[in-house]
């Protein structure tokens, strides 16, 4: 395949709990991937908390990390719970360092939006809190297809591994759009 | 004073900078409350990101005094910069650990919003995000007046002091009108 | 029963179709009442178009009407369906009109919230809109319960009955909360 | 110029009101739009409110009208004012009757967004909304800039001249944005 029908997606779970819905839909996500896309997982477990003292010192190593990840990835995939009607607090830390200058890794990457819950929205209400933050970003979000899995206990079994066909088909729906979305996106 | 007229409220700044307009905006709220309430400023800095394993072997003790805190309390004083179009991560996350079972200590505490940024919308965006997130909580968020401070680099001076009389007294008016929204839902 | 425990409530209904399952449920709400509480039913559906050329010459007799029923009801009660991830344009329109000035009727009015779906989501997007709006209006929204009916098509019978139980206690519940909700805020 | 380098822009003003802020912002537009660029006004206000009873009879005139004018635009201009902290119903109600089957003429469409109030926030609570319809209608709304006019007595003059000369910088950044965008998102 050439070069230019590669894509490189970072993916970014807003959970950190081992046992979580959403990074087994990631995981998912990398096994769902059409030809020429390769999902990388982001790991932001050890962001600190969003200190403006500490920053004026410089990136901690897992920010300056991440911000690399962001800036050499082809297209982004976040993947997100619902708390409290909105996004984790610890997707929204991950995504306040990586923003800040001198650039902003952020800006003009495609991205693609997913989350799962055990109740009967998906995340609903989180996805578009995130995608108001995206606006400001300048990701280029692609608006269809939403995936918001509910229910989330009854469609993956006890190893995180999806058992419900819909919403596999879903997944790999969003990510052949994602492929197509970065290609067209591509400065050619 | 009766105890009746008593109202005890604690203030939660979103920002962990030493020199936050927000928890300078908090600091000022304490020196303009009126008779009968008193503001107490909460610390979120030692506030680890939210995992649920961890929750699973118990809440760390600095959500643990959070949530005493927020139980005792009579009425809430948020206090949030905006970050990326939405409140901070920092914030969110302090609110996503306060929020977990068994109860819920938010659950039908009286409040009041405001928030400070440099810039001409004064948090605006955030706001609304974290008024979606005290729906779910149950939180009774005054509607008015909404203080919205911006420009803020203006309006505080290098000590943090408020110098701008029009913002002070909209933070008084918040003040009062909390008072007397938290004297009105108290069962009598 | 006392004065004092009496609650008139002005239902609107954000569908001007006749077979719309919001007006059904509001038609059902006017049935499950508590006592003591009375429901009437607004109607939008011969307000003009807002056009500020047109208010500067007064409110037009549909507008002042809606105007006096939300001035002399003790609470209201919102039930909308879902267009383009928002409340109906003339639901808002009718909101337009009302919330001018001189005096803006909903100041202060205890309200709920509720709606109804073909689809999965019953509404959930349009309710956090209109809860916006409300916030300006200075409407006093109950947070809880959401009422949110999905799958419409299935819950109400072709005559426009709501056949699921489950609704039907979720409507009873808002009723209650709602009734509550009015006394608190009564002034006593 | 050849013709896939001209974008036929259909601009679309919120407003009904003959000295509106926001539909002289987009007769400014007209005048600002780069070279290859021609913008049209769209004419909402015969368009009845929304019925399905009127829709399953037809699309009135008025409307038909309008989704012709979509269909053959290659990209959309929306010009909004902000009331009630949401879009005005009228603008949202031309929105529903044209989003309805068969085909929905919005989708995939270019465009861009901007508004003008008298306040100090230039419409920020309405453009979110409005955005957040977008993303069901898959328009491919431009991120970046936003331009939020406020003030706007005094930004344009009696006869609606614009004559603040940094407002009208955004408003050419905005179109040539919005040219650019409209053509790396043509097929190629």
């Amino acid at each position: 395949m050439e070069e230019s029908h590669k894509v490189n997606v970072l993916g970014i779970s807003g959970s950190l709990r081992q046992g979580s819905y959403n990074t087994a839909a990631l995981r998912e996500a990398v096994q769902l991937a059409p030809d020429g896309m390769h999902i990388t997982l982001a790991d932001i477990s050890e962001i600190p908390l969003y200190n403006e003292d500490i920053y004026a010192k410089g990136f901690p190593s897992a920010v300056e990390c991440l911000r690399e990840q962001i800036r050499s990835a082809d297209a982004l995939l976040f993947v997100t719970p619902e708390y409290n009607y909105s996004i984790p607090g610890v997707l929204k830390n991950a995504i306040d360092w990586v923003s800040r200058p001198p650039e902003q890794p952020f800006s003009g990457k495609p991205a693609a939006l997913m989350g799962a819950s055990p109740g009967r929205f998906g995340t609903v209400r989180a996805q578009y809190h995130l995608r108001q933050s995206m606006i400001f970003l300048d990701v280029k979000l692609l608006n269809q297809p939403e995936v918001m899995i509910g229910n989330a206990q009854n469609v993956f079994d006890q190893q995180g591994k999806l058992i419900d066909a819909v919403s596999r088909e879903h997944i790999r729906g969003l990510l052949n759009a994602l492929y197509q979305w970065t290609l067209l996106l591509r400065q050619r």
